[in-house]
C-alpha cells in the first residue's frame, strides 16, 4: 500500500508541475510579450470564441499575407529578381547575343547599377526572357530546382531559410484557429506555388500573385499550358483587392503586409463595414539581424501605409523589439 | 439473469439486421446501378484506398464541375441570360430610351428571336448593362434577391430547384472521400458565388468562372470594388484549363462537363501524363423529365466532346437511363 501512495503523490506533483506549463503553452513563442502579440491574440480570441459578440464562422476566417518582406526577406532586391538573374547566367550559353544586349549584359557583368538604370522596361524584359517560353510544369520544375540549390548572394543561405520564424508561428496559430491562410503577393503566382506549401504550409490554391498569360495546347497527345511573354495580372497596390476578390470571393478579416504595395489590401480588409478586422505591418527595424528600411527604400517602401497604420490603429510590428528570432 | 440474456440476444439480432444495411449504405442512391455509377465508385476507391497503386493524397484530390447543364439545367437558354432579362425589365423604368433601343427593346417585348438575331454583340450589351456599374457587394445582393424570388419561365420553379439531385449526391460523395470540389463554369463567377455554397456546398473560393473588370475605390471611408463594363476573362473552352491553373494551381484528377465548352477541361484533366483520372459527361437524353439535346443544340452543344469521350473512354451519363430522379 505504501508504494501505491507514493506513486499517487508523485503523479499529483507531476500534474501540478505540468499543468501551468500546458496552460501557458504559447502559440507565438518567438514573439516578445508586447503590443503586437497582444493585439493578435486578442483579435483571434474575439473572432473565435463562440460567446464573443465578434464571433466569425470558421469558413469566413480568411487571412491574407503579403510574401516579400512579410513572410521572407526582400533585400537587397526581391528574391524573384535573383532567380531571374541566376536563370540568365544559366541560359547564357544558348544566347551568345546576350553578351552585348541589355538587360542581359548588365546581369552577366553583375552590374546592378546598370540594371537599375534600365528601369522597369529592362526588368520586364528580364522577367519575360526567363519566365516565359516553357510549359507551366517545366517552369514549376525550374523554380523547384532553384529553390533547392540557390544561395542568397550576401547572406549565403538558401532563400527558403530566409523566412521569418515569428510569421511561420503566426500562420500555424491562425490555422489552428480554423483560419484559411492565403498569400497575396506582387510576386509571380507560379514562382511561389512550387515551394510555399512545404515552407509556409499554404497549398497552391491559396496563393494569389502576379501572372503572365498562359495558353492551352496539345503536345504529343498530352495537354500543356504554355507561358507567354505577356503580362496577365499585376497583384500589387490596388490590384491586391482585385486579386483577392477574384480568387477568394470573400473579404479577409485578417491581413499582414510590410509596404505601400500592401496598403489597399490592408484597407480592403479593414475599411469594410461591419465586423472586427485585423491589419498588421512588419516594420523592418533590425539592421543587425535582418535589414532596416522604410520610407526611403527602393524595395518595399513603407511610407503611406505607415501613416495609415497610425491613423487607423493598425498593428505595426517593430521587428527589432518584438521578435526574439528572425530566421528559423 | 434471464432478462439480461434476452437483451443480449436481442442486441445481437439487431446488429445482424443493421450491419448489412450499413454495408450497403449507397452514396449515390439516385443513380441506377450501371456503367456510370460503377465507373465513378471504382475510380474513387482506386484513388482513396491507401493500398491502391493509384492512391492520391487528399490535398491533391481536385474535382472540377461545369455548372450550366452539368449541375443545373440550361434550357431553353442559360439561366444567367434569364437573370439579365429580368434585370432589364426591373431597370426599364429608369431607362425610358430602352423601349426603342436594341437589345433592350427585344427583351422588353419578349421577342427571343429578335434577341437571338442580334448575336453575341447584343448579348454582351445586355450583360454589361445589367452586370456592371455597381459594387461587387451590391451585385451579390441583386443576384441573391433574384435567386430567392425568380421563377423559370416555362418550368415555373425557382432556378435553384432545377439542380440535378444525382450530381448533388456525387458532390457529397466526393467530399466525403476528401476531394475538394470546384465549379469551373463559363458563367459569371460573381453570378454563382452568392448561392452555390447553399445549393451545392461549394464555397466562393472554389468557384472559377468568367469575369468582368473590377476597380478598387474608396467611397465614404469604405473600400469597394466597382464592376466595369469590360470583359476580364472568359472561362470557356480553352479558357477552362487556364482558369483552373490560375485559381487552383493543380491539375484536377476528376472532371465533369456536358458540352463542347468543357472539352479542354476534360482533356486537361485526363491527358496529363501519370496517374489515374476520371472524366464524365452528362448527356441530356431525357425530353420528358428534363431536355434532350446534343450535337445540334444552340445551347450546350455536345458534339466533339461526345466523339472524344468515345475515343478516350470517358464516362457518358445517359440521363434518361441512369438517373432515377432529375431534380431534388
Amino acid at each position: 500500500m505504501r508504494t501505491t501512495k507514493i506513486f499517487y503523490l508523485i503523479s499529483i506533483i507531476l500534474c501540478l508541475l505540468i499543468s501551468p506549463a500546458l496552460a501557458e503553452n504559447d502559440p507565438l513563442p518567438s514573439w516578445n510579450d508586447g503590443t503586437s502579440k497582444a493585439a493578435i491574440t486578442t483579435f483571434v480570441k474575439a473572432v473565435t470564441e463562440k460567446s464573443s459578440p465578434d464571433y466569425v464562422k470558421p469558413g469566413e476566417r480568411i487571412a491574407v499575407f503579403d510574401n516579400d518582406g512579410t513572410l521572407w526577406s526582400e533585400q537587397p532586391v526581391y528574391f524573384q529578381l535573383f532567380f531571374a538573374m541566376d536563370r540568365v547566367k544559366e541560359m547564357a550559353a544558348e544566347h551568345p547575343e546576350w553578351k552585348n544586349q541589355q538587360p542581359f549584359q548588365a546581369v552577366l557583368a553583375g552590374d546592378m547599377k546598370a540594371l537599375a538604370d534600365l528601369g522597369e522596361k529592362g526588368l520586364m524584359e528580364l522577367i519575360m526572357a526567363t519566365h516565359a517560353g516553357m510549359t507551366t510544369d517545366e517552369f514549376a520544375g525550374i523554380v523547384q530546382d532553384w529553390v533547392e540549390t540557390a544561395l542568397h548572394p550576401t547572406l549565403r543561405k538558401p532563400y527558403t531559410e530566409l523566412v521569418f520564424k515569428p510569421m511561420l508561428e503566426l500562420l500555424d496559430y491562425l490555422r489552428a484557429n480554423n483560419f484559411k491562410t492565403y498569400i497575396v503577393s506582387g510576386g509571380g503566382i507560379e514562382f511561389m506555388r512550387p515551394w510555399v506549401e512545404g515552407v509556409y504550409g499554404i497549398p497552391p490554391e491559396q496563393v494569389v500573385g502576379s501572372s503572365i498569360v498562359t495558353k492551352f495546347e496539345m503536345r504529343e497527345e498530352k495537354t500543356v499550358l504554355i507561358r507567354e511573354p505577356k503580362v496577365n495580372f499585376i497583384d500589387d497596390k490596388a490590384g491586391k483587392p482585385v486579386g483577392i476578390n477574384q480568387h477568394i470571393g470573400r473579404r479577409p478579416i485578417f491581413a499582414f503586409g510590410n509596404s505601400d504595395g500592401d496598403l489597399q489590401m490592408l484597407q480592403w480588409t479593414t475599411l469594410a463595414g461591419a465586423g472586427k478586422r485585423f491589419a498588421g505591418i512588419v516594420h523592418h527595424t533590425d539592421a543587425e539581424r535582418e535589414f532596416a528600411y522604410d520610407r526611403d527604400s527602393h524595395i518595399g517602401r513603407l511610407d503611406k501605409a505607415l501613416d495609415e497604420a497610425k491613423a487607423n490603429g493598425w498593428t505595426v510590428v517593430n521587428m527589432k523589439k518584438e521578435w526574439k528570432v528572425i530566421y528559423p
